[in-house]
């Protein structure tokens, strides 16, 4: 706890990332979101071969998208739903009422149709599926979005709201697996390039409940997730900042997405924990990023 | 109705814009995103010489700020509350069943202590304020956010989730009168660089309910409000793509902002609605932005 401490507290100090009084909520300052961004741009050099087609979703999704999508079964203790206000001036005073008088006010709120996106690829899948069967090559997206994760924390690598880039692949088991394969040596290269030190292992999601503990371990027995480990809170719990993905064919199934045989496609995604990676890139190269090593200076920001 | 109807369907079927099933909620193309971004960055040119702070919020923000803002007092219906399950095993059972029986499974969410965003600057004014007095000079921040707001439609220009750039003042009353003023002409000049039609009027924020009639009136009485308007849906209710607003004391109050000499600060803003640009730029000068006429294209990509 005190090393996590520790660097958030630095963060703050140095005006990196601006407390809100709520764990895992913070403002960014402008050198914050600039390495975001120049970690983004390497992201898509790295990536250029691909001819991924780039989508961009607003940070939620339709709810009834969210409902097919599995999601409340595996993790309804992170997603966030949006509520609304739906009364009259009546209901309005009341409303009031309760907020000077320092109540509740948000029992009248009620559900919209909307729903906080909880991974970027989350819209994708309905969208790919509408499109009718795969062509044969099967398809690549460039995605990135604001993300939820209901997970309240002190460590400054677990925030609440939080952007994802992802590269998805549509396909047959063969090609969705090539991309994954693929993308655990970029990942690996791409995480060299800027200097960081790392680890890759089998992972598993955090899975909800009892049932949850049974998913977890078929998860890791099957060898569907991966992550790319790099130590910032701590030496002894590194951080997932890349994962790698074979859904096999859930998600495929769960929307009708076709190959063009007329086979259910399988899906495959690798995720870039953007904040993470920034994180990562201040615990081992420091506050100032103007005195970070030449390399990694070249690596996000161009030779000088 | 026709209109509105007509440029939404060409934007989903040139793909800038992708259906999700709910009104004022969808996916972007690359290309769209990239529109955004160059307008975003036009914005960063003309502002260059103001030396702002720069800071990045995520699309939500505490709602313990959010209360104490005062915008549920004026625009409940807007608000996006963000809820969340908090039960054990046994009522993830019961989500789970009402889920699948297709039942309502949201009354069990719980309000979180989180609020989407509804303008670019709700979260910066508790920063500010404990900061301490403002310097002499005052202060000026660069925001830019996802926002929400809850007014479904199916005009392309009214998104419920939407992107707000905005610079904000804080100082004395002369001093962010002065801003204001500087932006309104800036803002005028910059619409002129990428070729779009305008017109700018005094205006009021939509204020609910019978109270809000009055604040509306005052507020268009006081010229608190200005908008720069773009025909984008119709030719007779123009599009607010800009606006420029004197706030007065309001924030300064409520947050306890003081100036150098300890007097209650003054705040303005002038606020960049980037979906409605791109949207403008798009009705105005086609759904291909290769053949956009050469002085917007040298505006938005520079020189070719």
């Amino acid at each position: 706890m005190d090393v996590q401490a520790g660097l958030l507290d630095k963060l703050f100090a140095a005006g990196h990332l601006v407390e809100t009084g709520v764990q895992g909520l913070y403002g960014r300052s402008g050198v914050f979101e600039d390495v975001i961004a120049r970690f983004d741009a390497l992201i898509t050099r790295l990536g250029g071969f691909q001819d991924a087609e780039v989508l961009r979703f607003p940070p939620a999704m339709p709810r009834a998208w969210f409902e097919r999508s599995g999601y409340l079964k595996s993790f309804p203790n992170l997603a966030g739903t949006v509520h609304a206000f739906c009364g009259n001036d009546h209901d309005h005073a009341a409303l009031l009422e309760c907020l000077s008088a320092g109540e509740d006010w948000t029992g009248q709120q009620q559900a919209t149709d909307i729903v906080l996106t909880p991974a970027a690829c989350y819209p994708l899948y309905p969208v790919i599926a509408r499109r009718g069967p795969l062509p044969a090559e099967g398809v690549l997206f460039d995605l990135q979005s604001y993300c939820f994760r209901r997970e309240p924390s002190m460590e400054p690598t677990r925030q609440q709201l939080f952007r994802m880039r992802e590269y998805v692949r549509a396909g047959t088991p063969e090609q969705v697996q090539d991309f994954r394969e693929q993308w655990m040596d970029l990942g690996q290269k791409l995480i060299g390039t800027i200097g960081l030190p790392f680890t890759v292992d089998v992972a598993n999601d955090p899975f909800f409940g009892r049932a949850g503990r049974m998913m977890k371990a078929t998860q890791r027995e099957q060898a569907l997730k991966f992550e790319l480990l790099v130590p910032v809170n701590s030496e002894a719990s590194p951080t997932a900042c890349l994962s790698f993905n074979y859904h096999q064919d859930h998600f495929g199934k769960t929307w009708g997405i076709e190959t063009a045989t007329g086979d259910v496609a399988h899906t495959a995604c690798v995720g870039f924990g953007l904040e993470r990676v920034a994180l990562a890139l201040f615990r081992h190269h420091g506050l100032d990023v103007t005195v970070w090593p030449d390399p990694v200076r070249e690596a996000l920001w161009g030779a000088a």
